[in-house]
């Protein structure tokens, strides 16, 4: 459709997540027509941000150092775990201010759709973290739909045998929300976990 | 929220049109998680675009040579000539293979809130080519809302005392939409503009 490098720019964007062919063309168009230094500036920080991004030894969480700033931070609770599938689950979490414990980063969850089974999982990872006798609690945050389910079931199951206590994220009517509209699942997912207030 | 570089990708790619901040904490764990070279052809790609693309001397279109590969192809009708706000409005007319003139962008609409007059768009140039005796049409082919309205109805009394023939794209039912869900102006203009098909 465009000459030469508008379309290649066109391309390259549109292939990321999210953004669709006329988004594409939407930001190519506007950083074609903006100051030099706004495409210069995202050129910048995408290499810089591809050169020095690397994931933590410990939890695979991102981040620029060896060990993350969360594995690093010496006031976090070293006996709770929480495991997720990505890295940005850890970045929800963390705006909760809810959790001070260490995370696990799954990198994804069983799917045998996507041909993604517990071996392609950091699982053993997991195990080895888990052998430390000073962790009291693990705490499944998995996605709340089949394919996180299936890895809580099965990660539930793994971890049933040792002397660890295995918890999972509360699902229910999510808060906002109106009960009118909750789909089935979720509004029968309230009644199973409904919990006494007097 | 993140990390130093991660947050600067974040933040430099929210600042794109239609990226929320969810959106370009996507994009920027996809570009970090993803092989180096997608991240990489697409810093390349955006100096690239940045450096080589400039605007058509005649038509104001996109370009990578001095005249866009419109204006430079001798199979074009030189008698017409559309005006479109932007460049991206000559992609979509394009698309339409309805037509095989010149175009002729403005650079935006007259916009008194955005502070956008008349000698802000290339109005001059337009009429320095409308000089050329052998243009027989010009065809206004702004966005028909507000700002794109005013813009076509100051072009054409400027226009108006030529001797050439002014037009004006079509309003009215969208293709493929529903009449009982056309809103009132569009409505209005469809019944305004009817036409005898007897």
């Amino acid at each position: 459709m465009y000459e030469g490098v508008i379309q290649d720019l066109i391309d390259e964007l549109g292939k990321l997540p999210g953004v669709g062919p006329k988004s594409a063309q939407r930001i190519a168009f506007h950083l074609i027509e903006s100051e030099t230094d706004v495409a210069t500036k995202l050129a910048e920080v995408l290499v810089e941000a591809k050169q020095k991004v690397r994931f933590c030894e410990l939890c695979a969480n991102i981040s620029q150092e060896q060990r993350c700033s969360i594995c690093s931070d010496p006031k976090r609770d070293l006996g709770l775990i929480c495991v997720v599938e990505e890295s940005k689950d850890i970045a929800a979490i963390e705006r909760t201010r809810e959790f001070r414990g260490l995370y696990h980063v799954l990198g994804g969850a069983i799917s045998p759709i996507a041909g993604i089974g517990p071996d392609q999982l950091r699982i053993k990872d997991l195990m080895k973290r888990l052998a430390d006798p000073g962790i009291r609690e693990v705490i499944l945050a998995t996605n709340p739909n089949l394919e996180g389910e299936a890895t809580a079931t099965y990660l539930s199951r793994m971890l049933g045998t040792m002397e660890i206590q295995v918890t999972k994220l509360a699902s229910g009517l999510p808060v906002g929300g109106d009960l009118e509209y909750a789909d089935d699942m979720t509004l029968g997912r309230a009644f199973e976990g409904r919990r006494r207030v007097n």
